[in-house]
């Protein structure tokens, strides 16, 4: 497996891969959910490679840049074992050198859900990920449903600019108590780990009232909230019951729908979200 | 001569065209400089393609979109002449369908001289111009000097978001008297034609007090802006002395330095510069 730093030894590797090429780009601290990612790959593409980056440019000030759990030695392990063959590791400078000034923007779909919360945050994701697309030129690159906002930001980025590369979108992993799998939910304490199972649970609770009948999204909206409520160490961010294609927030949740939250559970932020086909 | 409207074609076609491919982007309308840029793609490699799209994100609302010169069939023959492969007019349903939400943009370079008197147009430039350099993938694409500004933030953009494709940026090109190139000005009435030899002649005013030892960025924009003000049919947009890198207004015209200027001759906007190496 070639470990890369340097954006020019990346696209003169990439030439002498096999095609066709499936890239799965992380920011690093690998779990079960990225590895998904990358056997999805493997089973579609001759190659597989692989980017870690923690991407400076998409979280905003106060969030948890520096917090953000890094683990290169055993992502590397890890990715050995996959039979990744290529794995892109730059520095932030290599990415965003001095003089840096260039920036890929998706319209309405990113004011909403995250968006909202957290301003530059697409404006980031986009801006690395049309990078990583550019040197990498793959086949196909995968992307988590867990992020289902960012994959559907991607889809649209990628149709407008007439990227030629296919966008693949993989299922949420869960732990077997249903929290979805996040790198960030390695900072939580054993206490917090408990109180995050609040964001499958509400998910749980809102499909439950789908198949009881209930339609009426603002009903479904409060039913969950109450739930976060009770739990003492959750404080809600948001609760979104939207149309899955546009993004936007529905009266009527008849289906299909998106039903996406994200919960403060202490300092640590988490997000999951459940379609209704 | 293969005269293509569709994306989906032009990608299938790209692909069985010979290696290094060149790419002229136009808004049609051509004229010698156009040719300038294709004689040089012609020289550098083995099949040349060209564009023809009048682009309607950079325009302004109240710019001259509709009033834009426009000559398809006319176009077609000289590019054929040039012995261009293959040439792409899209509609603009081809390159903005409905739900089209991404955009590009360059920071700080795109706030300056044009872009300070029409906010959204390198937006609309960049933009368009990633999406033909992922349709292409071009090894070169030649954009001239008279555009002095796009070329810098087209390079700029380029090199932050590592597209593969080299700019190529080739001189202005002058009718006898001096006035550059531009599809607009076969919309200028014969008063309005002489009237536009301002732009040069201040440009020409510009280089001579510089070569006298004039350095003083104010006196020299000074003087010229008294030029346009004797020209009744004139008025001046812009008068600006910059470093040719950054944009930046300089006080101290020490060379490298570039002088640019739009001017409106009637209702008809004019650009033209000249960098003192």
């Amino acid at each position: 497996m070639d470990v890369l730093h340097q954006i020019s030894t990346v696209r003169k590797t990439v030439g002498s891969l096999k095609g066709p090429i499936g890239l799965v780009p992380t920011m690093g601290s690998l779990h079960q959910g990225h590895l998904a990612l990358i056997k999805q790959a493997r089973r579609d593409n001759a190659s597989v490679v692989c980017t870690i980056f923690v991407n400076p440019t998409q979280f905003g000030s106060g969030e948890d840049y520096s917090l953000y759990p890094r683990d290169t030695e055993k992502d590397l392990s890890l990715l050995d074992s996959e039979q990744v063959d290529l794995v892109f590791c730059p520095s932030p400078e290599e990415m965003y050198p001095e003089g840096f000034d260039s920036w890929v923007n998706v319209g309405a779909l990113t004011s909403r859900l995250e968006g909202e919360s957290r301003p530059d945050h697409f404006r980031g994701v986009c801006t690395i990920v049309l990078k990583l697309l550019n040197i990498f030129q793959p086949d196909r690159a995968y992307f988590g449903q867990k992020d289902a906002q960012q994959a559907m930001v991607i889809e649209r980025m990628t149709r407008d600019l007439n990227i030629g590369t296919e966008i693949v979108r993989v299922p949420i992993v869960r732990e077997s108590d249903g929290l979805a799998l996040s790198s960030r939910n390695t900072l939580l304490t054993i206490e917090e780990r408990k109180a995050a199972l609040i964001l499958s649970h509400s998910l749980e609770l809102a499909v439950k009232m789908y198949n009881n009948g209930q339609r009426h999204a603002e009903d479904i909206k409060q039913e969950i909230g109450s739930l976060i409520a009770n739990e003492p160490l959750a404080i809600k961010d948001y609760i979104s019951v939207a149309d899955p294609v546009t993004l936007d927030e529905i009266e009527n949740a008849d289906a299909p729908v998106l039903i996406a939250l994200a919960v403060r559970i202490g300092k640590i932020r988490l997000i999951d979200n459940v379609i209704i086909p």
